[in-house]
């Protein structure tokens, strides 16, 4: 099995290289986390990740969970890993120092958690749902709540979830029927059962704080009548000392195709204490704070997936001798060549690559967007990275998941039939990859968002923030003639994208499942064009390097080819979707539901 | 779990209505299978698929095989559907009937195998690789061998195996180390590893009949001094009666993905007794008997996994309630529409019913390629069918599985993330269908065997074969105005087909890369075409019935449906495989063994 790296060099050049992070941490007030800091932390983090959670992901995977009368067991070594977490201080680093945090800024916790997510996906999930807590508590909850809940959060020593999910509604929140029922001290009891909640029960905290959706007796039906509680497993006082078991119990865990050393849980509420969040009836605004982290959580799963899939078919692909080139012999002095030397091989680890980097661009490029809607002073650009957000959230959450499907099935198909065999490990990433495209609001699900929610409800604008940037740079490159066919290509989807974005909009006034009917094939067009804004900014910043004298050649030097092939065999996919758009709701909707199935 | 059903009614359908088999029996002198025998020959498999294959599926995803000291053992019920399977003349029904066989055509027993792997993926191929076994003997065993060993295989006590693959070599065999020293009774002694062989060793029959590759100690380096051997488990003497146990044993079972049920054995051969088969030094040759029929049956391995995940995403499509139509109410009475209404759902299944269909006519189309090229009389017609099959064998392959990765992924995706819950079953048919892009030869071997073997090898020859009679076809409807637009996609299409063959052949004249840089992109665009011609027929025929007042509207009214739903969604992904090929191979070739990672 390949050993999983964290990919430290590539990360650092899409911070600070591409995409200037030393001045936007300066302009946000983060003047002391220089450079070097960054370094320096994230080079402890590639350590935890290589040397901690690496070892014990095909562990996790065959032991999985284990479930004995509501008691949650994790797999071998995981616990441990997480002990080694918290005195690592890794869970405080973006929160306040007046919770015991270190007051460090988003992207740097996020950028990272890459990481630990390829080293072992199912671990990660544990610490991830935690930091979703915590923002939601920061968000959302009142002073005294925040003081009861988020120092133990912070330390670590209590880690948290989100209980959206029920057995009858998924993605239909409104539907949803749990129980809060007021107590004369103004807390409340809650009663009903979720499903499907990550780290809902485990051994490694000692305490576990639920942020659950429900509804008050009084509710009015659907969306608007849901609200947000904090329901901890143990009771917590209001100095935030830890005191008798609650009743929300674990009632079963789930058996999976993958991510088995994350425990996904049946909860069952039964009048157990809760707190309610934020105002009655308003959960599912409260919610929304933390599903959009949460997606672009996701979305960076998915990313970790590609980074891990191109690791190990690439080591494969130069150690695996099969057949000889047919430009002749590349391996003289071996029974055959690597079979790296073979087009088709290339070009599956050329999608890996050119997505590995163009998505980690994207993803951090959104971070960087986060953290100015936190920490930015200047309403106006709060504002605007807001939209851009909004824009590219969801295409982060589904892009970066449904590539990382074809790039984790690259990962086994370079193997051959040895991609099949657990031992090699590839196969457990696909597995593991999986849920990403499912889980946090599925592809179609995102799609809808992206495409009536955010572009067409905004009537275009949204779509344009973004638009109005790309096109400021690609018209600042008009005099390097080196670009131009680039930049030009990146300018023409751009007017492509809006005008498909206009024909949608106009279909859709007389038939609003042109909407849907679009969706999908929509987001990853605009997934497609917008990693080509990141490509041509990798390749000019790479040029610029090689121009400036660089000694790391190779590196700059792939860049400029994986843009190349970005450029000639990615983008080119918005082809077939742009037929597929244009073709319309007709043929989606014209089948009789019993027409489906003849036998 | 969704109960598989055996598509009976599109089974006949692609038979009889599309592709006239009941004329075709009758030219080949099989004028006693009649439309009725078939129909009652296919029901009476579609209940053992049904009531016998599906109940044991997941009790073999679950339990595995068994290995303990060379011996291995079957799921439970594994080994009594196999009796069921014998008791029931299955594996004898195209054999000849000096064996025992039943003597009928061989798409008859191909086309129903669909079904046992969609029920069944693991237990279908055990008899699966038997079958591969007895043609590879009939086509090339002397009479002595085929009367020590085919009346058992033929009758279904014995089964058989494929012995090619070695820890070194998979699809390079020429690179294969496995040694037959001769004795001087005229047997040979084999000594080496296999691995990767299916059914190698089991608990189904009483005896276990290896085809294994090997090398005469004389024998020239590469693929020319490879030779074919049978090598059965328990020696066989010249009556066909069992002996003692011979020197081949099975050292340990593999760790997969998927197909758990079927024991894929690593064989030790330690101066085994074997009988070589066929000529000396000439063993692939004897061994592509096997690997085109072995293709062809992995391509319906592909197509059974689209059937099933159709069935279970359509089934989940029609009973999950979730968000309103966006066309208003269509579910009145209940808290929430069928996610059938929903668009986006439609196009996840009408890809996969796209698919299934029109992959099925094309699979079942080359099935009486088969028949043709082993019962004609006339030369020229078995040349033209050999010249179709030799063209197509390739795309069924590795199209039907490449598109059953897709389709099966839609399953779970259809399910949201009850698709990645075990008990749904749509996970198992994601990873057991996921070896099929693998093993028989990976999509990469696939492809350069159809673009570079076949293809460029004939100089076009093999295509035209094809596209004529597409052309044929085409030209027929033109005073079908109703079909005019298809048929010129069709045609338009194929006109694309030889121009792009034409440019890959010049410019892999300068450069035989370019080849390998096209390969697979031509491979699935060869697939979309071929597909789309069925489409067109399917149509044309669906419009006769109707227009004959056939009852059945809703199947008929459907098939014009799919088709609009393929020309307009599916053959239009063409397009960004024809940008993908015209870029060349530059993109793919330019970059340093040691720029592709640096950290």
């Amino acid at each position: 099995m390949q050993n999983y790296k964290a990919p430290q060099r590539d990360t650092l050049f899409t911070l600070y290289e591409l995409l200037g992070f030393e001045s936007h941490y300066a302009d946000l007030g983060f003047e002391e986390v220089s450079n070097d800091l960054v370094t320096a932390i994230f080079s402890e983090a590639a350590k935890f990740a290589e040397n901690t959670l690496a070892p014990i992901n095909a562990v996790g995977d065959e032991e999985g969970c284990g479930f004995d009368n509501g008691v949650v067991t994790t797999p071998t070594g995981f616990k441990e890993a997480y002990q080694q977490y918290v005195e690592g201080g890794w869970p405080s680093m973006a929160h306040p120092e007046e919770y015991g945090g270190q007051a460090l800024p988003y992207s740097l916790a996020t950028s990272m958690a890459e990481w630990f997510s390829g080293a072992n996906h199912s671990w990660a999930m544990y610490p991830g749902l935690s930091q979703g807590c915590m923002e939601t508590l920061k968000a959302h909850g009142t002073d005294k709540q925040r003081e009861m809940f988020l120092h133990k959060l912070v330390e670590g020593s209590w880690t948290g979830t989100m209980c959206l999910t029920e057995p009858h509604c998924g993605s239909d929140l409104g539907m949803l029927k749990c129980k809060a029922e007021p107590n004369d001290d103004g807390t409340y009891s809650l009663t009903g059962t979720k499903i499907f909640i990550s780290a809902g029960e485990h051994d490694m905290s000692e305490n576990i704080v639920h942020i659950v959706l429900a509804r008050l007796p009084d509710a009015p039906a659907g969306t608007k009548g849901i609200s947000l509680f904090i329901v901890p497993k143990y009771h917590v006082d209001e100095n935030g000392e830890k005191g008798e078991r609650n009743t929300v119990v674990c009632g079963s865990i789930e058996h999976k195709m993958g991510i088995k050393g994350s425990a996904t849980c049946v909860m069952n509420f039964d009048g157990a204490k809760g707190h309610l969040i934020g105002e009655p009836n308003r959960g599912l605004n409260c919610m929304f704070t933390f599903m959009n982290m949460a997606r672009i959580g996701t979305g960076m799963e998915g990313l970790s997936a590609i980074e891990a899939a191109f690791q190990g078919a690439l080591a494969y692909a130069k150690d695996r001798l099969q057949f000889r080139s047919l430009t002749g012999r590349k391996n003289e002095s071996g029974p055959a060549d690597p079979i790296i030397v073979h087009p088709d091989v290339r070009r599956m680890l050329l999608t890996q690559k050119s997505l590995r980097e163009g998505c980690r661009a994207l993803a951090i490029y959104c971070m960087k967007m986060v953290d100015v809607t936190l920490y930015e002073k200047d309403a106006e650009k709060r504002q605007i990275a807001d939209a851009k957000l909004a824009l590219l959230t969801p295409i982060v959450k589904a892009f970066l998941t449904e590539t990382a499907q074809e790039c984790t099935s690259y990962g086994m198909q370079v193997y051959g039939g040895h991609g099949y065999i657990k031992e090699w490990g590839m196969e457990q990433l696909a597995r593991d990859t999986r849920i990403c495209t499912m889980y946090e609001g599925t592809t179609g699900i995102q799609a809808i968002d992206l495409l009536a929610r955010k572009v067409v409800g905004s009537q275009g604008k949204l779509l344009q923030v973004f638009t109005q940037e790309i096109r400021t740079y690609c018209a600042s490159l008009r005099d390097k003639q080196q670009f131009n066919a680039w930049a030009n290509a990146v300018e023409s989807h751009v007017d492509e994208w809006e005008q498909l974005t206009n024909d949608i909009m106009k279909s859709a006034a007389n038939n609003p499942d042109e909407l849907g009917a679009a969706a999908v094939d929509y987001l990853m067009y605009s997934g497609y064009v917008s990693v080509s804004y990141f490509w041509l900014q990798m390749a000019v910043t790479a040029q610029q390097k090689l121009d400036e004298g660089s000694t790391e050649v190779d590196f700059y030097q792939a860049k400029l080819q994986s843009a190349q092939f970005y450029f000639d065999r990615m983008l080119t996919r918005t082809r077939s979707l742009v037929s597929a758009i244009h073709s319309g709701a007709d043929n989606l909707m014209s089948m009789s539901e019993e027409a489906f199935y003849q036998g």
